[in-house]
């Protein structure tokens, strides 16, 4: 069941050939547009006005997530950790983790402050919290930089065990705090560990980009805000609407093929090659928090996508972009469940409503049981 | 009721005679072997192809499980204690203790740390956690003898009260800490304390063999990996599934007949002379937690079997190991709730889903109205 049908890995070469038309098309996506047998919906793409393709959001989720197999031990169905929680912030990275955990990871880590971590690990004793971040007003001149390198010492003992990692969720904006995550974010990439920006970890970004250029392993997941810091600070303009798709190609290419999820009414997902989108409708609540469910849920897909692709004995499809059928898989996702979430509670629907939603919205897309 | 029934202690006196076929057998097993009357499956065990037989868990769970009786008092179904918890972990004990609870025990307290404790009661007020644990860090140089003699008295003064006890739920690896636990693992086993060891218990007892050596009212409930460790510390040798049930064998004697449950797609349990296994299927769930689970339920189930057997008045079935049938019990329980949490919660079933469950699943095997 793991390994790729046929016409599994047909659709999967597709993704790969959704950039925008070149000048001189590959012979590979020159065979494809030839290929007439298949419809561009039964490849799981569907052509709009604008090079941007609506993705066949719940075929990748079918596809990346792995079989439940009974030989499989704890672990296997992922480990991921947020890197987030502060003096101030402690519902984001609950909201990621414990939505990592009800995609179906097999174990939730979370690395804090010591005053956040307190009040996380008793929002859910499912969540594995480590108090081990410090913010400024806790650090003297003096200890700075033991303390710095005892953290990244402290996180980089787990941090092989991770499949993927959030960083951002309830960060804030600590210089020092800011400082040792880029530490912790340098050793990640040096590990190959995949990445998730959101929130304050985008703030960190949008600032020193060297922490994700060039890593291929790197989400960044903006909202119409932080996507507008980002355009403005790589591309030196204003976030152009009319070419929306064009601009964040560019924006993808310039910090080195890295993967952007611009979130709004359409998720806009690109590598730089290509660009695809979904656009199920979700829910027209906009509480806080949804950010959250999203980069946890995304963790988990990414890292099933590249386990699933770095299974597949096809070399053609090793060079799909997993962090791009992550984003896709967790967009559709999280609007699915926050669908149910608003069909029940209308509008007092909250995240943690949402989050209650995500096992079933999984189940109906792709039930356990196969 | 609570008192055996003849056709029960036949029953229990066939768990004896698991063992493989010895060149002499006792008059004993010998005399079963001729009692034709019984098929194996009403005696509770089905010969299986090695020499590995499956216990007819169920019918364990009905004859050690106590009657509700209206005349008994608070703390007469059983009262058991967690030793873990501490600055990292808070998750793992509390799924002990509930789990305790929720199997039938009167009492569940935890000892832990006191960073823990707070966490660990914001969880649920029906445990007693004791916050007076210490980990290295909070402890200077000079008062560790005094602190570490402090613990052991705080922990003495309530330890003959436990009919159990289980070591290692989030115990994390603190020298220090470690150190306790093991003056109080010395302790409980001076007072003939039943002792399951768990987690990072197993990581201590493995470092230091003598701390369960010789003791047979101890427990240690081993996953894949802390398997592997232990076979290579005290069979000096790698894990050799093609002779599953020898080499446990093997590694019980070498420890001096204590009990091993080998947790896995089967639970393989062992005292050194007999050899059981429960394989009913659970979920293909992996998720963190449900060792926890499982050794708070051992706790419950080995005290209950252990007061059951002494209240036998037939000197043969005293020699009925009720440790194994703590082990069979618990694996059964935790494989029932657990395929019952995920045939409603499917790829988002979490630990606390499954600990929901175990009130049904012995309802299920064992009514409270019988």
């Amino acid at each position: 069941m793991w390994a790729a049908s046929p016409a599994f890995r047909r659709q999967l070469f597709l993704l790969r050939s959704l950039s925008p038309p070149s000048p001189s098309p590959s012979p590979c996506a020159a065979a494809l547009s030839t290929t007439t047998t298949f419809s561009s919906s039964s490849f799981g793409v569907h052509a709009m006005a604008a090079p941007v393709y609506e993705a066949d959001a719940e075929a990748v989720v079918r596809r990346i997530t792995p079989p439940l197999d009974r030989a499989r031990h704890k672990g296997q169905a992922g480990k991921i950790a947020v890197i987030g929680g502060c003096r101030e912030y402690t519902g984001a990275p609950y909201f990621a983790a414990i939505s990592a955990l009800k995609v179906g990871a097999d174990l939730s880590h979370v690395f804090c402050t010591r005053d956040a971590a307190t009040v996380i690990k008793s929002y859910s004793p499912e969540l594995i919290v480590h108090p081990i971040l410090e913010e400024s007003y806790s650090v003297s001149d003096g200890e700075r930089e033991s303390i710095s390198s005892r953290i990244l010492t402290e996180v980089a003992k787990w941090m092989e065990r991770f499949d993927c990692i959030v960083v951002g969720p309830g960060l804030g904006r600590d210089p020092f705090l800011l400082d040792c995550v880029s530490n912790i974010m340098r050793h990640a990439r040096q590990a190959n560990i995949p990445t998730v920006v959101d929130g304050d970890g985008l703030f960190l970004v949008t600032n020193n980009l060297s922490l994700v250029e060039h890593n291929s392993l790197a989400i960044l997941t903006p909202n119409k805000y932080e996507y507008k810091r980002l355009v403005q600070k790589v591309l030196n303009s204003e976030v152009n609407e009319e070419n929306a798709s064009e601009q964040l190609t560019a924006l993808c290419q310039k910090i080195g093929g890295i993967t952007i999820m611009r979130k709004g009414q359409e998720d806009i997902i690109s590598d730089g090659k290509t660009v695809t989108q979904v656009s199920t409708f979700g829910s027209p609540r906009r509480c806080g928090g949804q950010g959250d469910i999203l980069s946890g849920s995304v963790a988990v897909f990414a890292s099933w996508a590249q386990h699933f692709l770095l299974s597949n004995e096809y070399p053609t499809e090793k060079s799909v972009n997993s962090m791009i059928l992550g984003c896709i898989a967790g967009s559709i996702l999280l609007r699915k469940a926050a669908s149910l979430a608003f069909e029940k509670n209308k509008r007092s629907t909250v995240t943690t409503d949402i989050i209650e939603f995500l096992g079933k919205s999984l189940e109906d897309i792709c039930p356990a049981g196969h």
